[in-house]
């Protein structure tokens, strides 16, 4: 049963917070109108719309009109990579990275097959951008740069405010997809200096199936999707009125505890590191130490694969690769990407926390993992 | 407050089935895993796609296998749409007709508007697509046909079988967006005989941001949306389970007892234009009489306009064009293309009816309605 699990799996979906359920509820019973229609029903929901766009501007320190509400993380970010350069047809160069998620990767791959040259910056061996390589892709050429924020594999955090001053002395459009950092540290549109924010709102305690992407204004895009006028003309569909609000209640959450959260969420991983790499010996950690999500804990276990380990740890929910695409046992291309060995990255186990995870949880996945850990490596 | 008004307005958007609440519920609170994780979380989320999926495929006759979920409707014939187009490129033409909805409308232009030959069948002032037109613009170079089932205006039922059976005879691909249809009137794929099918969530009593796409074994499509490699590879992100879940609650409730809801809704849909027509002298029909979804009635009051009737009407919620892109007093272009006078066409105003509509509230509407009327015409 999943009751008895330790859900360390955070990077791949949340919980919904109690209060983002009570927030849609009214919307999923007696506020059901449309927000285009003009009656009682139709200015219910509309407002819910407008109420739930501030509180997403508000999480990411941006302006509520440059909130178009999506389906989620992967289209808010081919609506940005496919939205921008359709719109800049003049410039042909997309800079990416090796370590993106395929909602970035993939777009980007589509258009270096139409037309386009695309170059992906490689990381170093913490798992950070290399910000040589970036000063050397970016031209005038550049019509658009895509950088994630964090990585979802090793909750490294990336460069990204560098890298956006470079691609603007160019004068490209900057795209980041933020879709692991909300909610656990601070985003700010500013700060960032960025034209584009992904949002997912089931990584950040909102349903899954909404999301949104953030527009600076003046910022130019094209829709991808194509239908009504809803949000601005850039996306199309009668507004998921429920689950936005939901993803508004998520945004003003964890906003609200923000700082505190991630403390609670920094002390745990540490704990469940310290412990864990005591009872492994070998036991290694992917991605920078410092420049880290503070719920991600990706680490190698040494002699042994994630799999197994994992299989052997029946009691704890965590993942061996993205969670969005796993499948058959090859090693994470995100750890490859840092210059690991594909048998030492076959080692990997990635233990994300959330805003519910306990002490003893957390004592209880390191007694779990370690004995699957032995009883392998004794064989 | 909403409370006190009559909703008459289900084709734009219909309350969720109390059911369909209670069968979400448990998939925004505990079983909140990502169908691709592998872990005990995961395989409860996945079990309940897939067990929506075969509640979708049973609704449509069709297999569980043929279901592609997306965000709604417009996603969906976006999908179907671009996406056939995108695969058939040897093939240069697409013909759809002057009264879809703008989910269709829209991508046909942009094939339009990049290589393709797109041709628009009319309706005759009844509203059906003209036969002898689309035998004329069928022929060896269509790639596909998109013809809507219903009319979200008139209500008014297309020829969609006649007209997919001079498509497959030119080896063309057929598409129909059911999304008004579903719930209301039987739509069975292989009496069809069409290919791909949109289904829209909000407008069969399930939650508005979920939808699908049916394809039929063989057809070739690319996605539109590139990502991770949910639903076959054809769409990308996390599935949205909870209102998954509701869409296939829904679709096996609305199943359940199609004929006893659609005679209940026609008769007071009849009730409605009887006390009607005769409070309103010259009130018209829009559409056809008997080829009309069970649930509609699109009429045009004399000498006024919809908007002004329904403005004096403040306790009756319905429409005057589609409720996805109302705005300016324009007349209804499906009115328009009907051959109906611009300014006959202003006094149209639509009233639908949904599961839990009642004889008092038809009561109601019909009073309401027919002073606002003639406080217009004795001014």
């Amino acid at each position: 049963m999943t009751s008895d699990l330790v859900y360390l799996d955070h990077n791949a979906t949340t919980p919904l917070l109690p209060e983002v359920v009570d927030a849609m509820l009214p919307y999923l019973r007696e506020h059901f109108g449309n927000p285009s229609s003009s009656h009682g029903f139709g200015l219910r929901a509309r407002n819910a719309v407008a109420h739930a766009r501030e509180q997403v501007a508000a999480l990411l320190g941006g302006e509520p009109e440059g909130v178009i509400f999506t389906s989620g993380g992967t289209e808010a970010s081919n609506l940005a990579i496919v939205g921008v350069a359709e719109s800049r047809d003049r410039r042909t160069g997309v800079v990416t990275t090796a370590i993106e998620h395929p909602a970035t990767a993939r777009p980007c791959a589509w258009l270096g097959s139409h037309g386009r040259r695309v170059t992906r910056l490689g990381v170093d061996r913490e798992g950070r951008v290399n910000l040589d390589e970036a000063r050397a892709a970016i031209d005038g050429e550049t019509a658009l740069v895509t950088i994630m924020h964090s990585n979802n594999e090793t909750g490294v955090l990336q460069p990204v405010a560098e890298v956006a001053r470079l691609a603007h002395a160019s004068g490209a459009v900057v795209h980041t997809d933020a879709a692991q950092s909300l909610g656990k540290v601070p985003v700010r549109v500013l700060d960032l200096e960025v034209d584009l924010v992904t949002v997912a709102g089931h990584k950040l305690y909102a349903p899954k199936g909404v999301g949104a992407l953030y527009l600076k204004q003046g910022t130019p895009l094209l829709p991808v999707l194509l239908g009504a006028g809803q949000e601005h003309g850039l996306r199309p569909g009668t507004e998921n009125v429920a689950s936005i609000v939901g993803l508004g209640a998520a945004c003003e959450a964890v906003g609200r505890d923000l700082e505190a959260a991630a403390g609670r969420m920094r002390r745990l991983r540490d704990r469940l590191w310290d412990e864990l790499t005591a009872a492994v010996p070998g036991l290694a950690l992917n991605g920078h130490r410092e420049h880290r999500l503070p719920n991600t804990l990706s680490v190698r276990f040494p002699r042994a694969s994630g799999a197994a380990v994992l299989a052997g740890a029946p009691d704890v929910a965590a993942s061996t690769g993205s969670a969005c695409h796993e499948g058959l046992e090859t090693a994470p291309a995100v750890i490859l990407a840092m210059g690991i060995e594909p048998e030492d990255a076959l080692g990997t186990v990635r233990l994300t926390l959330g805003r519910s995870t306990t002490e003893d949880e957390v004592l209880r996945a390191v007694g779990s993992l370690a004995r699957s850990w032995r009883r392998l490596v004794q064989r």
